[in-house]
C-alpha cells in the first residue's frame, strides 16, 4: 500500500516518533533504521521494512526503486511525506530522505548458533548506544558471529546504535541475557571466555586463544565485576603506556578481537 | 576570588553557557571540562582552570579541596552555584558537580616535538567529537605524543571531545593544520606516514613500521582522499571478514596504533 502524509498530527507520524523511545520500541517490537545504504544492507540480508517512509524531495535512485518495489510486493506500506515531517519523525534536522520501520529480532541466547563463527563479542552493562553499534560493526569486520549483551546494556535497536552499526545490526546475531543466564549457556558447549583485565593476566599478544572465542568487554565506567573476571578462561592485559589504565570499551574490544582473529587464522 | 551565583541571568552564567558553542569558544579562547576526575588529571598535568564552578550540593572530597586551593592561589576564581544553574551551564540534566573553565592550548604544528614520542596519531576531517576524544584517549594508552587534526575536524575543545578523551586532552599534544601545512611539516624531519588503505597495501601485521610513526585515519564517511593516501610511506590493510570494508575511525586508528606499538617495542 502507498499513501501520502501531509499533517504533523497524523497518528502514523506520532507512532513513528514514539519509536525513538525505548519503552515504545519495546511495546511495539519495532524500530527505525535510516538511510538508503542501511536499508539496502538490510534488504540484501533478507530484512525488509514493514513501512518505508520517504521524503517527497528525495533524489531518484535505482536502489530505492528496488527497495520500494520489494516492500510493496511483501505487503508492506510506502509513505511519502514532507522533509519537515520526516525530520520530526527522526528528530534530526537533516534526516536521511528515507527511513524504514523494522520488526525487532529474536534476541534470545537460544537463537544463537555458537558454531557459526570462531569469534563472538560479549558486552557487559555497556551503556553507550554508540559503543554498542560500533561493537556490532567490529563484529562484522572480524567475522564474529555477533554480540551478546549481558546485564543492563543500551538498546541495540536505538537509532544511535543502529546508525553506529553501519548495517551490522541486520547482519550479525544479537542476544540479550543476564550474567546468570549467559554463563550456564556458555558452559553448556565449547567456548573460551576472554577478558582484558589488570588482574592475574597474560599479555594479550601471544595468548592462547581458541575457538569459539568469546571476547568480553565491561561497562564504560566500572569495567567488569571481579567475580565475572574470575569466571573467564583467559585474562589478558593490553599495554597502557600513559596515565590511564583503560581504553574506550568499543576500542578495547576491537583491539582484542583483532588479536584473536590473527591468532585463530595463523 | 570566591563568589556565589544564584541567578540564571547572571552574565557569568551566560558566558559559561556560550562556551558550549564552537564560535564562542574560539572567540574566548576558553573551554569547559567537567568532573572531578578530569579536573584532577588536568591539575596533575599542570593545567589549572581559570574558573572553577561547583554545585553547593557537592559532596566534600579531598581532591576537590586541593583543586579549589590551587585555583585560588593561582589567582583564579571559584564560584558556587545551584545544581540547576550548573545544569543550565553544562546543558546536561545530571551534570557533574564541578566544572572548570580552561584556556585553550596552542595547537600549532610548530609547538609539536616529534622526537618526544615514537607514535603520533593523525586524523583527517574527523567530524565526530566522540571519535576525536576517543583517539586522544588511545594516544595516551599507546604512548603516542598526541593527535594532529588535519583539514576540517571536530573541535577538540568541545564538551563531548573533552569527555571522551578521559583527560587526555590535557596530557597529549594537539595540533590543527591543513593538509598543505601538515605534509611539508612532516617532511621537514623524520617520520613515517602510515594509513589503512584498500589500495596498494600490505597486511597491517608484520608491516615495517619505523619511528616516529604517524598513524593517519580518514574521515568517517569518505575515508582518506586518494591523493593523501598516495603521499603515505606505507599503506596497510586490515582484515575485513564481513560485508563492510571499513571500521569506525577511532577503532581503526586504535587497532593500527596497537600494532605499531607492538612492532616498535619488539
Amino acid at each position: 500500500m502507498r499513501r501520502e502524509i501531509t499533517g504533523y498530527s497524523n497518528p502514523t507520524v506520532k507512532y513513528l516518533r514514539s519509536l525513538r523511545e525505548k519503552k515504545h520500541r519495546k511495546a511495539a517490537g519495532e524500530f527505525l533504521a535510516e538511510g538508503l545504504r542501511l536499508l539496502t544492507d538490510a534488504r540484501e540480508c533478507g530484512h525488509l521494512p514493514e513501512l518505508l517512509v520517504m521524503a517527497k524531495t528525495r533524489e531518484a535512485h535505482t536502489l530505492l526503486d528496488v527497495l520500494e518495489a520489494e516492500v510493496l510486493r511483501s505487503g508492506g506500506e510506502v509513505i511519502e511525506t514532507t522533509p519537515d515531517i520526516l525530520s520530526k519523525i527522526t528528530g534530526k534536522s537533516n534526516p536521511q530522505t528515507v527511513t524504514g520501520v523494522f520488526k525487532e529480532f529474536d534476541t534470545s541466547l537460544a537463537a544463537l548458533d555458537r558454531d557459526a563463527a570462531p569469534i563472538w563479542m560479549v558486552a557487559e552493562s555497556l551503556r553507550d548506544p554508540g559503543n554498542l553499534g560500533t561493537m556490532l560493526r567490529t563484529c562484522d569486520a572480524v567475522g564474529a558471529g555477533g554480540l551478546i549483551l549481558v546485564d543492563d546494556c543500551a538498546d541495540p535497536f536505538s537509532a544511535e546504535a543502529v546508525r553506529a552499526s553501519m548495517g551490522a545490526v541486520f547482519t550479525k546475531s544479537i542476544a540479550r541475557a543476564s550474567w546468570d543466564e549467559f554463563l550456564p549457556w556458555l558452559r553448556s558447549g565449547p567456548g573460551q571466555l576472554v577478558a582484558a583485565s589488570l588482574r592475574d593476566a597474560v599479555p594479550y599478544r601471544g595468548a592462547e586463544y581458541t575457538k569459539p572465542c568469546f571476547v568480553l568487554v565491561g561497562n564504560e565506567s566500572q569495567g567488569l565485576p571481579e567475580s565475572y573476571e574470575a569466571e573467564c578462561d583467559l585474562r589478558v592485559t593490553m599495554p597502557m603506556r600513559g596515565r590511564a589504565d583503560s581504553l574506550n570499551a568499543s576500542v578495547a574490544g576491537a583491539v582484542l578481537a583483532y588479536e584473536v582473529l590473527a591468532t585463530l587464522e595463523k
